[in-house]
């Protein structure tokens, strides 16, 4: 009997990056100003000058102003505060690790909530895990800016249709579960509560154990909740999972494949494999890498940060 | 604290219907020559009676020729046969019970399967079970006529996303899994047949049990095959389903709420209603109700019919 092909797609960042790009360009010529982006880079990492070359070649491309400022560490934290209250920088991004050690945080503290294109400021973050998505409630017409990486995955979802348009915004997850593995601060916990905030039954895992973020039954929580789940590992998560989102930063990391559940969609956001090659026998979907949406993300995040501005006569 | 609205969207088979018009309406265009359909009443039934007012009107208000034949229901045979070798006729529906005996499938057997409107021909069956999808394999330029209910259902799955359109024609169902309550050999077993072909695990159930329709891990099957799952019941079935599908003909039934997955999407066939009310506090989608989808599903499969025929120069 002849064997037919596996039913898993391989679906490329590049391909969803390019549709939500389009997106961003169509809203940025309702601007009347262009956005102007400033990267701080202050270390001598040749990861970071990639990235610092790369978001400046993706803002050029596409209509965004970018400067890159390269700066002495210990001058940073005022070449933020002056930023801050220029009027003529729409949006800040640094390039990390500046000190490696918690002062980044300071740093990042220090870039304004309404400047902030990475949307890691605290009360960003605050708004985000408690599900409260406008900066002026309730008027509602700022958007709270939220974190690249999460929401580049969330935004695939979208593209993927695993977020049901029948449903109602901020519920359209409803009726799915989702394993997420990696709860870092950066990514993995705030993605577990977006997609929770969303609708979805989602299981957190890393080294230390399962947590469980949920709305509850009918979503009749407007937030998700935490719960720890006693004695549960991928073992019990990814067989139930219709969603399977990793982002472990180990090249040894391999996601069990016969765990997953047959037709679940896999998505790696890790810059390492961590899904074997045959998972492409048990998925319906795989997405190996995001990092093309993560850039058009924080365009978009830049975008949103010059709509959020009060709309000016172009003073500058 | 405040409860939030049920998550649970009501799609009404009206807007399904209309999407699907459109679709017909623009292909019928394209046709050198409006398809007629042939209607044929035998009986003084007045459900078949509203039937054929009913198919009528939609054939006349979207650009198709209708014409009604009230025969004697001895005549009928040689009526149909007529119509066979008639050019001028592209489709015909006989409007049933005319014997309400086993003649009755005789009469519908004598229906040319090229003029067959309603995919109930032996031929069209054995293609559906058999999951072969055209009339002239390898050419593969004439579809194969699905009967009307079962294909309602699949569009209403389409309509829905719960068909991804990401997976290959034919695989777009792979990782759902499907209740379906009703094995008639007119909708419920061709239609559990027609959805494990598309992909997904079926579950099929009646009052003698539940049997399984799958293609099997990684459809390496090209067709479905069928198990009985001894001792299963709806409540092994519906929390692992994510559609449940229902068409049992009783006023009394009613499916368990309280076995439904959290989030699954619920489907009625049947012309009672075979969900309780409170499946709203299940569900996210909830579809009452198909026959609007049926009925532009007859005049699709009359423009399929038409399509397949030779073109000719407009004799007629």
């Amino acid at each position: 009997m002849a064997v037919s092909s596996l039913p898993c797609k391989t679906v490329l960042a590049g391909a969803i990056a390019k549709s939500l790009l389009e997106e961003v360009t169509t809203d940025l010529q309702k601007l009347e100003r262009v956005p102007r982006l400033h990267g701080y880079l202050a270390n001598k990492d040749p990861a970071a000058r990639m990235y610092a070359d790369w978001s400046a070649k993706t803002c050029r491309e596409n209509g965004f102003e970018f400067t890159l400022h390269e700066v002495e560490r210990e001058d940073l934290e005022d070449e933020i505060r002056h930023a801050n209250i220029d009027d003529s920088v729409d949006g800040m991004i640094v390039y990390y690790p500046v000190f490696d050690t918690r002062r980044d945080q300071t740093l990042q503290w220090t870039v304004s909530m309404y400047k902030d294109v990475e949307g890691l400021s605290p009360q960003l973050i605050s708004n985000m895990y408690q599900n409260i998505r406008f900066l002026d409630p309730p008027l509602n017409t700022r958007k709270s800016i939220l974190p690249c990486t999460p929401l580049a995955t969330i935004k695939i979802l979208e593209y993927l249709h695993i977020y049901s348009s029948f449903l109602d915004y901020g519920k359209r997850l409803f009726g799915r579960r989702i394993t997420v593995i990696n709860r870092s601060e950066v990514v993995g916990r705030p993605l577990a509560a977006l997609l929770a905030n969303d609708g979805a039954e989602v299981y957190s895992v890393d080294i230390t154990g399962v947590q469980h973020f949920s709305r509850g039954s009918g979503l009749k929580k407007q937030k998700h909740e935490v719960t720890d789940m006693e004695g549960w590992t991928l073992e019990q998560c990814l067989p139930v999972s219709d969603v399977v989102i990793s982002g472990v930063p180990n090249e040894g990391y391999k996601v069990p494949t016969h765990l997953i559940k047959e037709g679940a969609v896999c998505i790696n956001f890790s810059s390492e494999k961590n899904f074997n090659v045959d998972v492409k026998e048990r998925a319906s979907i795989y997405v190996p890498a995001i990092g093309k949406v993560t850039i058009v993300i924080l365009l978009r995040n830049l975008l949103r940060l010059a709509q959020n501005r009060p709309q000016t006569n172009g003073a500058h």
